[in-house]
Formats: C-alpha cells, sequence, structure tokens
C-alpha cells in the first residue's frame, strides 16, 4: 500500500473505513472537527461484527492545511458540508490525486470535481451498517461493502480506471469486500432504491427498518417507492431489474433492526441528506419528463423537519446506510 | 324545540353541539363513556369563544337502554367505533326517527344506514376547531359551522328534507351556523379537501396547521395533496371547482395554530380516524379507475403509526375537525 489516504470527515463511515485501512499498514490521515482533540489523544476504537480493534496513535488533522497531499483523497463528509469541498479538496488532492467521494444520494461526484478540476473524481457507494457512539469510537453492526465507480461530467458510463483497481487492491487488503462498476449513475440509483424509502420512513415514522418492513402498509409503501425510484433510473437511461425490488426487501427483512444513519443524524438535531437523497433524484427524474410523486411526498416531508431540527446543529460527521 | 335529541358521544363534538342545543332549550340525551360519572355529577363546561357556559345538570346516560326514544340521534362518536352502531342505534332511534352523523370521512352514512334500516339517515359535516380538555370539558377555539345533507344508497344528490330543515331551524336557534347541502358524496368531498392534507400531515410531521401552511415544502405538500383530492371527487362524478384549494390555503393561513384532533388522538394514543379518512376516499377512487397516489402514502403512514399507538388506547370520543 504506497497510497497515501486522506479521510475527510472522521465518522461512522469515513473512521471505519479510514481505520480498516490503516490497520492494513496504509499511510492514512484523518480530519476531524469536534473529536480532534479526543482523536488525537486517545485515537481510535471500532467495535465490530468482523472483530474489534483499537489504533492508540492515528495522524489526526483539525485542518487541512496541515495535511499533507494524498494520492487518495476520501470525502466521507456528510453531504451537507459538500458546500465546504472547494477550500477542503485543494490544500489535501496531490497533483495526480483523485478524489473518493464516499457519500450518499446524487449530485457528490459533481460537487467533488468542481472544486479540484481536472482531478479524476470516484464515487465510493457503501453498503455500511455503522453508528458514530462516542468520540472517536465506532459501532460496525453489519456489512460494509464498497462498490467503485468514475465519474464522468456527461453521466455516461465512464470504464474502470488505474486508480479504482489500485484502490480496489487496498481495500481488499484491508479486508473490505469491494467491487467495480463502470457506470456510477446506475450504481448510485441502485443505492437509491434502498436508501430513498428505509431512510426517509424511518425519520418520518420513527421506526427501525424491521419494524417498516414487517408491517404490512409500510411494506406496501416502501415497495412503491422503491419501484418509483427504478422508474426514476428507467428515466435517466439506466435499466434496474425487476427482481430488483423484491431482493431489497427480502435484504431488509433479514437485515437486524437498524436505525438509519438518517434518523440517527435527525434524533441528534443533525442536518439530514434531504437534497441529496431527495430533492436531486426528484429533480433528475423530472428533467426526463418523469415525476416521482411518493419520492418527491417523502422530500417534502423531510425537508419539513430537517428544517425544525435546524435549531441543534451540532458538527459535522460521516455516516454509514 | 319540540325534538328529543339523542347525542352519542359526548366529546369535543358531541359535547359541544349537545350543550349548545340544550342551553337553547332542547330536550338532549346524552351518552357517555369515561365520562359518565363525572358528567352525571356536575354536567359540562363549554369554554369557547363564543363566551364560556356551564350546564350543571345534563340529562347523562351510561346505556342506550336507558336513554328515551329520541326523534334526531346525534352520532358524534369517532368513525373507529361505528362497528358499535348496530348494538347502540336501535334502542334510541324513535320510530319515525332520524340519524345524524356528525362524523369525518367517507362511509359513515353507510354505517349508520345499516344499522336501523328505513330510517332517514343525514350526514353532519362540521367544520370546528374544539378539543375535549377534561371530564365533560370542552374548548371549542373556532368555528362551529354544520352543513347537513342527506345520505341515499345511491349515492345520488337526495334532495332537502323536513327532517333536515326541522334540524337546521333548532340549531340556528341554539346559535349555531348551519346550511344545507342536497349532495351528500359533494360534501364529504369537499371536506376531505382540508381533512386529508391537514390531518395526517399533523400527526406524521408533528406540526400544528400553522407550521405545516407556512413551510414551503409542506404547504407545497399540501396543495399537491388538495389537488388529488379534487381529482378522487372529480372520479366520483363530484366537480369541485379549482379555486376551492386556494380558499382551502389561505383560511388555514387565517387560522390560529390549531392541533387537528387526529393529532390530538393520535398524542393520547387513541385509535384515528385513518380507514373513513383516507381508506375509503383511496378506494372510493380508486374503483372508479383514479389513484390517489399521495392519499395513499399518507393513509400507509397513518396506518403504521396508528398500530404503534394501539397499546395505549382509552375510551372513545368525539372530536372537531
Amino acid at each position: 500500500m504506497d497510497r497515501r489516504y486522506a479521510i475527510l470527515g472522521t465518522g461512522a463511515l469515513g473512521g471505519f473505513y479510514g481505520a480498516r485501512l490503516c490497520r492494513a499498514g496504509a499511510d492514512v490521515h484523518f480530519l476531524l472537527h469536534g473529536d480532534f482533540e479526543h482523536v488525537r489523544r486517545h485515537g481510535l476504537l471500532i467495535e465490530s461484527k468482523d472483530g474489534d480493534f483499537r489504533l492508540p496513535e492515528v495522524q489526526a488533522y483539525r485542518d487541512v492545511h496541515d495535511m499533507p497531499r494524498c494520492e487518495v483523497v476520501i470525502v466521507a463528509l456528510k453531504t451537507t458540508q459538500n458546500h465546504l469541498l472547494p477550500a477542503l479538496l485543494p490544500p489535501v488532492v496531490a497533483e495526480s490525486g483523485v478524489v473518493l467521494m464516499m457519500q450518499n444520494g446524487l449530485g457528490c461526484e459533481e460537487a467533488g470535481a468542481a472544486a479540484v478540476p481536472g482531478h479524476e473524481v470516484l464515487g465510493g457507494l457503501c453498503f455500511l451498517c455503522s453508528n458514530k457512539v462516542g468520540p472517536g469510537h465506532i459501532h460496525h453492526l453489519d456489512y460494509g461493502s464498497v462498490r467503485l465507480a468514475r465519474y464522468a461530467a456527461d453521466g455516461a458510463p465512464a470504464g474502470i480506471s488505474d486508480a479504482m483497481l489500485a484502490i480496489a487492491r487496498d481495500f481488499a487488503a484491508a479486508g473490505i469486500r469491494v467491487d467495480t462498476s463502470d457506470d456510477l449513475v446506475l450504481a448510485r440509483w441502485q443505492k437509491l432504491v434502498w436508501n430513498v424509502p428505509m431512510s426517509g420512513l424511518s425519520v418520518v415514522l420513527g421506526g427501525d427498518t424491521r419494524s417498516l418492513i414487517t408491517h404490512p402498509h409500510t411494506r406496501a409503501l416502501a415497495e412503491a417507492i422503491m419501484r418509483e425510484v427504478v422508474a426514476g433510473a428507467r428515466a435517466v437511461g439506466r435499466a434496474i431489474r425487476e427482481d430488483f425490488v423484491g431482493k431489497m426487501i427480502d435484504m431488509t427483512l433479514a437485515m437486524p433492526p437498524y436505525q438509519a444513519s438518517m434518523k440517527v443524524d435527525f434524533d441528534r438535531g443533525k442536518p439530514m441528506e434531504v437534497e441529496a437523497i431527495y430533492g436531486n433524484p426528484v429533480r433528475a427524474a423530472q428533467a426526463k419528463g418523469q415525476p416521482l410523486p411518493l419520492v418527491e411526498m417523502l422530500y417534502h416531508q423531510l425537508a419539513f423537519l430537517d428544517g425544525r431540527a435546524g435549531a441543534a446543529r451540532v458538527a459535522p460527521d460521516g455516516g454509514g446506510c
């Protein structure tokens, strides 16, 4: 592992993947905000279904200008922090460095690409159930795989790059299941099929994934929303197979009861990723003449709730699922 | 006022209208459940924006078999109690008596008519903001008008009956604004235009009517749901004018911040009128080939929440708006 990694946003997601890379011998540099002092002194603690571990000393920073330039800069901030990218990314991306956006929803790669024009930008789709439970303390409940795909400004499938393969090798060496896709847009919409209903309904109805998927009314609603997301993907030219919705339902039934990260954010009074996961897909499909009425309804509901929680906001933090 | 009235369900709604009739000199008989002992001893207390008043002694009953037969039987129970009507109505309806269903949603008159075949059944649409705040203690916040319309099994406009006019005279004498409509189905759908979005969103999002109607996202959503209800009315052959939605928005903006009665029920762990206000309209429009996706989504959300609140249920109670 001779690539130097930066992790911008050392929370439930960035902290987990960064710590795994670090433990496997990678040179990893962590940007922190609220947890900086704690992590500088005590490092990171990962409680994981794959085995707990502690990194007593990590390379922790509070300011990107103190960080070395890195070949791979992983953005694991919430998308609600993406307005900071023009300030955060240029000082830390190496000359031939790539930016890996490990975020949810649509529009994240655009934000990364706009901040460092000319650099390769990748999307990292994380299938991870993890929560930050304390300063520098991450609880990894389930899953953890990553799908890498390359961003292209025109939205077309962009192939598999050398950087993608190199990062995939490093992740695999760190024990992370990883695959690659040549079609970022397809991968992002596939992920939305689960994320849109389960995250949003968790917040609006206050349930965990298990209670939502086992109640006949919310199961029917989740399925209807999933089918609508599939229709949205079709509108932007991406075919998702019919049986994918059934697979997502079955996967949810098989999961332990889980608080989606958006629900955790909401309960903590943090901003929710309403635009990335709801507003952007609604607008992308609308631009192709495809209304997504159920997703739009959830968007309006979450935007209302997000505004109400706004008063009690704290520091940015990454989060999974 | 020579007609004898029975009030089945002496809560926020039945208690209010019954007390007003009583104060105006009508012979009113109140059926109570949890509040029976209190009201038998202390009567009813109405705090009202039209002037507070107390009725120290009222004719209160715990059992319909103790009640005299009445020419007008007002059903002011929640629709979730309508399975009780075959037991409650036959003993109390006079031979030529009429049943006046002062309930929300669709399907209430059908339930009344099935319980006492051959009797005239009226719908009473109440535009009332009132809450029960204690035993026999009702707080009337705003509005209070009633629209009367006659039920016909075939759903056709059924004209203005003598009983409707007589009841309208009694209500007017009691200071209640009242009008009549020859088309119950139209009147019910018109009322749903406000009730469906505002009651349901109040519960799901936890806001009062003012906060929902002033936030741009929930205002847009409420308008979209209102337009969908208008489309549902059109599907069952009832034209509601385009500007009606705008009027409902303006009316809501002009109202004081209000907790819809469904929200009050939910907060108290009582069953919500999910089938009457959501399930029945969705099915009625669906039967005419008109999907109501937003109303159906709210239906699923409320059915999920209603099930969760079910454990903590208490006695039946009427409620306004």
